[in-house]
């Protein structure tokens, strides 16, 4: 077999075989096979396609690449939950907690962020002391002891697809449904997930702009959970705005303990909601969509989901009094609020604006490596359709720094457009693929 | 500016503008680009085309990549000849002397054989003693007094060229139009040529194998040249069977020599009678295709041409006595004679079959580098059309090896199909573009 031949077969539109998928992704993990091949095939790829069969066997060379790590002796279902990433999206934050409280041991290896979108890692390190890089032993121990846990990966999982995006993100081949869609499949299938929920964000604040490419990308995936033998459910959420109030890490990480006391903005509260159902529905935690409901809305009630995210905080080596005292959180020492001009309805609230804004704020990165200022973000005070009053505030801006607070200021302006018409919230999910 | 753009820019179907072309086949030939950009952008290059500016920039970037060749103070239109590469195609050898018979100085770079596709310098090495490694100023010094020149590259003409082609060759991005008439057009552009003649070979024994295929790259080519001031023709001719009767290096010298003296096969003689003819005209030598045409006759007749030919040897230190007795051209140790089982018509006589034997046999290379035995080859005794009796000779095979002879035969019996049915001659020529 030659790399030459693999390329030349996706190049005239043929379907590679799974062995030739094997050879490729393997060669190339072992350096036998150069980059300049490999740069010539995510090419082909990317403008030709892959059937989804092709798709999962990329997806699966990719996990033997490295190590695939295994739960099951600890929680019978391991599920997963995975964003394509949004802006003021701390959903896994709230999620964990409700759903650990809820019975189901939640062990969850997230990222940092990188450009408009953040990261989870970033927001947890907020609160002072916590440790996001548990050993292999730390994390095992943890999901069975606590039953919930938030760190980095703690091994080296499907190192073929680190490979490859570092390559992809130099030749201009990231946008490829196949390539996206193996390279989320394959790190969660290689942290052991034998259920996974796919969140995947759709508008200008997503990588995913139409509903249309998000629906694709979603059903690509429920594919390859098929034929890899993973349930797999993708829900296609809405990204044109900012998901809850807060944009950035500490920001975040208070609104997600509002959240936990039953007091989160009402999209993010509903977000929530409907994806930790849907975990526990996927791990037979409940019969029924409703029942699984249910049990979610008690978690938050009872404060069982409020208690594990403690828990979590405690065994990670954070300080618990930052969640008993949000106000502990850094603070940013300027904020400036925007106000409307004239009344009128909010007609839209450009997500990927304010993401972007908050990252020259400092709240994410440009570059991986980069450090974070955790005080720093925006909140929005509305909601797209909602009505305004002249003089009322539409959101505040927190900086660290005079020159950044005025530029973020008048770009935060601009990502809001308020008019006379009345104007539809927008949905919080397009659909549920499964 | 920066490669990854270009990339993406090509890769969405849009025109790359004259200074990202420019600025991409400069950092490539500096080493500034990297291998894996470029071989993803020649990828979306294959998949996505290029317009004909885009490919006129491609090729003046790759030439601007080395020293360009100006050989204007010698002759007043420096006329080039390039084939695409074909079976048999001894085509320069009879017309670079006629056209200097007729009174054009033709100073021509060649190239070595790769592949089933033979070349002039391997062919005119069969002349003991023949040189085809000129200095420059042995290059110039001989245009000038004896007015014909037939070496290999006394420059590193269009480096980025060369260079792009060899990751092309690895990376399945060799067959595009675009980049295969940016190649071919640098490096005559290179080489100082103000007129180009293109002989575009289709059928079985060529690169295009579609006589469609060869039309466009022709009329791409034709299209460069007018975009960058050079006279260009291309001609579609064909090479379903090798041109004239032999093939291998020894023999097409002698069937060259024939030709010289009048007595080659007819359609071999008619082709190069045809290349020279707008040669002649290109060059303002003759006022009309017939005029030239006539040209070109006479120096074959009156021995102007072979003593030419003569001259080129003698100036490149080959042994004339060669050229006066063929006979003493290597021969091979063993010829085989293969003849028709029975009466009918040749229908068949398939190029690459042909010319890959004969590769076989040692005549050509699979690798760049590898010897050549000057002596072995094919010698086919009739054309595509011909009626055959039973027992006619169809073909000989020259070999220097028992196995290789045996299996060659085998090989050459089944390149023909001889039938009952009557059958058209092939035509020599599908059109000609300018």
């Amino acid at each position: 077999m030659r790399a030459v031949d693999i390329i030349i077969k996706k190049r005239d539109h043929e379907v590679l075989t799974r062995e030739e998928i094997d050879f490729f992704v393997s060669g190339f993990s072992k350096n036998e096979i150069p980059d300049y091949q490999v740069a010539a095939w995510a090419m082909a790829v990317l403008l030709n396609g892959m059937t989804d069969q092709e798709t999962t066997d990329l997806t699966l060379a990719m996990v033997r690449s490295g190590e695939m790590l295994d739960f099951s002796h600890v929680v019978d279902t391991v599920v997963d939950k995975h964003s394509t990433g949004g802006v003021g999206d701390k959903t896994t934050l709230v999620v964990a907690p409700i759903v650990a409280a809820c019975g189901l041991p939640v062990g969850k290896m997230s990222g940092r962020g990188l450009g408009f979108s953040g990261g989870t890692l970033d927001k947890m390190e907020s609160i002072p002391g916590y440790r996001v890089d548990l050993t292999r032993d730390e994390f095992v121990r943890q999901l069975k002891e606590v039953g919930i846990v938030l760190s980095g990966q703690s091994a080296d999982l499907a190192p073929a697809d680190g490979k490859l995006y570092a390559l992809r993100d130099v030749t201009g081949t990231v946008p490829s449904m196949p390539l996206i869609a193996s390279s989320v499949m394959s790190k969660k299938i290689a942290a052991g997930a034998n259920a996974i929920l796919l969140d995947v964000k759709t508008g200008v604040g997503a990588f995913m702009e139409t509903e249309e490419d998000a629906r694709k990308l979603a059903e690509l995936m429920v594919a390859i959970g098929k034929l890899s033998g993973r349930k797999v459910i993708g829900m296609i959420s809405d990204m044109n705005q900012p998901l809850g109030f807060a944009v950035g890490n500490a920001l975040e990480v208070k609104e997600a303990i509002d959240a936990l006391h039953g007091e989160g903005p009402d999209d993010f509260m509903e977000h929530c909601l409907v994806v930790s159902s849907y975990m526990l529905l996927m791990a037979k935690r409940a019969e029924t969509l409703d029942d699984a409901r249910e049990m979610c809305e008690r978690s938050i009630a009872d404060g069982s989901a409020l208690e594990m995210f403690k828990k979590l905080v405690a065994a990670q080596g954070g300080d618990v009094s930052y969640v008993d005292h949000p106000e502990k959180l850094p603070q940013a020492s300027l904020v400036e609020t925007i106000t409307a001009s004239q009344d009128g309805f909010v007609q839209q609230i450009n997500a990927r604006e304010i993401g972007e804004t908050s990252v020259e704020l400092g709240a994410g990165r440009a570059r991986k490596g980069d450090p974070v200022d955790h005080a720093v973000g925006i909140v929005v005070h509305c909601k797209v359709g909602d009505a305004v009053k002249q003089g009322e505030e539409l959101a505040s801006v927190h900086a660290n720094d005079e020159a950044k607070l005025s530029a973020a200021v008048e770009r935060v302006k601009g990502a809001f457009v308020v008019g006379s018409e009345a104007c539809e919230p927008l949905p919080l999910f397009y659909g549920v693929i499964e």
